[in-house]
């Protein structure tokens, strides 16, 4: 049915003809198009809660850059949004929450009765066009932030180096945590099964504080409830990236997914060692490798790709392309990986 | 001579009777007679540069929290600062260099015959006058920023959630980026001498950014310097604590230190298992665990004290006590430490 679907046959441990690439922040500032659309709009929260423009946004750098997958635009942050926790997005500072949750009193504000169906409908309407206005190119992969990530926006109420009010809630109300941790898990459950409905063709988790919590936290805390996740989705093909975590990896190896997404801390050859055949490896060069000029670019490309040992690779990015980069130089990553010549099959 | 060197026999491998234990920003804002300083004050350089008082702050957490090590009161940007880079300490946002160095025109305009002794005799004389404050109960720890931490501050001027300007600098020059980080290398090394012949009985340098690096860059733009910094003073208590390089701990062992800071993504089993008993561990509690309540507090340090498989641990946080901490809570982990049996010796 798919133009291109290396990227789903690199999910199912399928042959493919050369790796498939995508980038994460693809459809973002990097492009013009995207600038464009953007400053017809007041806010960022406008352009995700605007199905047409977010598909627009979604669409652009598969035509611009030509990459392997297309991926919804829109936020993690959503999900507290329709839980009833408000956010703004503040200019150049990031998510803001006016109310947040450390307490039961505060827990039991969340909206009970959420529907998912009906408080994200604008996210199903952009799937929906995204896949309209893709033309079977290449597939879609739909999103969620993983629960200990939307927790510690929830409890924190913003960004923070330490999330150090997140985690006093682990060691000062466990249970809360907990109960917290479970109803996000739920929704996003009902929230990642009606994207699948959309039509995505593939999902991904991101954890983007992942690497805040020690191993036997993060597997308590994080891992407890991701696996959840992708136990729902068992069969599908599924991403779970859990950035930072270097050390949980051993306890990601289980994990009913079909992909691991890598940083650049985590090691390509170390994670393989981990996981075997069992699964496929996204990743994960640094995004400032993008700064260097093109020689060093397409070189450590190389790099990465002859360090690979198994058809089981996707090629990304170890965190979102940099909205400053050049997105010539992203170009010839692309083209790099287009072009080179696979030794495993 | 000491009253108390069990930190500094830990760092020997000597046999101690108790694990010792300090905590990275024991000076600071946990205490109210250290807020009653601050609060005199205009801002925190004036504190930093006024010998009297960052004695006296540095005294206090002995005679308050009873730990084992006095550190300096000081800050890892008086390097830059001492090298011609002024910067200012902004409250609620942290340090700001109006300059920056990102190329070679900029770097020329670094002050070629800084004079240590002259630039930071405010810090050598607060060495002074904490050792006789001290009279000889605990031995006081000196310190400066690993350079590849100062230059990203240098290169960034700010802090920074990615120091993506820091580290393209090691991608678009990296042979600008090494002269940069000779000159650091080359300073602190005087700086910690100076710091020696003023009296510290140990030297700490903290990387604070080392987890922002791949394992393959921390080695050719961290640990080559640091390794540098730590031949110069075998011999000598000397730690490296490289936060967030969970991933670069095997290239650690040989570095001619005597012991290494662990943060608590680090695992003590793992970390021993490559040091074996070349090196004495710090580390590596959760500096939120501090927010539980006592009996926790005390059980999570016990937890921690029972792992030790070796005599050659000092108790400590993976990272900086919070300032909204209540020191009371501090007293329990430090009595708890005092008050444990050790099993190894």
């Amino acid at each position: 049915m798919l133009e291109n679907d290396l990227y789903l046959r690199a999910h199912r441990g399928e042959n493919v003809e050369r790796y498939p690439i995508w980038l994460m922040r693809q459809a973002g500032r990097i492009l013009p198009e995207y600038r464009a659309v953007r400053a017809k709009l007041s806010g960022f929260k406008e352009l995700v809660e605007n199905p047409e423009l977010a598909a627009e946004v979604t669409i652009q750098p598969v035509d611009r850059l030509e990459v392997d997958a297309a991926i919804l635009f829109s936020d993690i942050l959503v999900v507290p949004d329709a839980l009833g926790l408000k956010y703004e997005m503040v200019e150049q500072r990031g998510p803001y929450f006016p109310q947040t949750i450390r307490s039961a009193d505060e827990m039991n504000k969340l909206d009970p009765h959420a529907d998912v169906k009906d408080r994200l409908s604008y996210v199903f309407e952009a799937i929906q066009l995204t896949k309209k206005g893709l033309e079977n190119r290449v597939p879609l992969i739909g999103f969620a932030g993983a629960p200990w990530t939307i927790f510690c926006y929830m409890v924190e109420g913003k960004g923070s180096k330490t999330f150090s009010e997140a985690k006093k809630l682990l060691y000062t109300n466990p249970s809360l945590a907990h109960e917290l941790l479970g109803r996000i898990t739920d929704f996003t459950i009902a929230y990642m099964k009606e994207q699948r409905n959309a039509g995505v063709d593939a999902l991904q988790l991101f954890d983007s504080w992942a690497g805040i919590l020690s191993r036997e936290q993060y597997a308590a805390f994080g891992l407890h409830y991701i696996r959840k996740i992708a136990e729902a989705f068992e069969g599908f093909p599924f991403t779970v990236f859990s950035k930072g975590a270097l050390g949980s990896l051993p306890d990601m190896v289980d994990i009913p997914c079909t992909s691991l997404g890598l940083d650049w801390n985590m090691e390509v050859e170390y994670a393989r060692s981990l996981v075997q055949e069992s699964k496929t490896l996204q990743g994960n060069l640094d995004p400032c490798m993008l700064y260097a000029d093109k020689k060093t670019i397409e070189w450590e490309t190389k790099k990465l790709l002859n360090s690979f040992k198994s058809s089981r690779h996707i090629v990304n990015l170890g965190h979102g392309v940099y909205p400053d980069v050049d997105f010539e130089h992203v170009k010839v990553l692309i083209n790099t990986v287009k072009n080179y010549e696979k030794k495993y099959s």
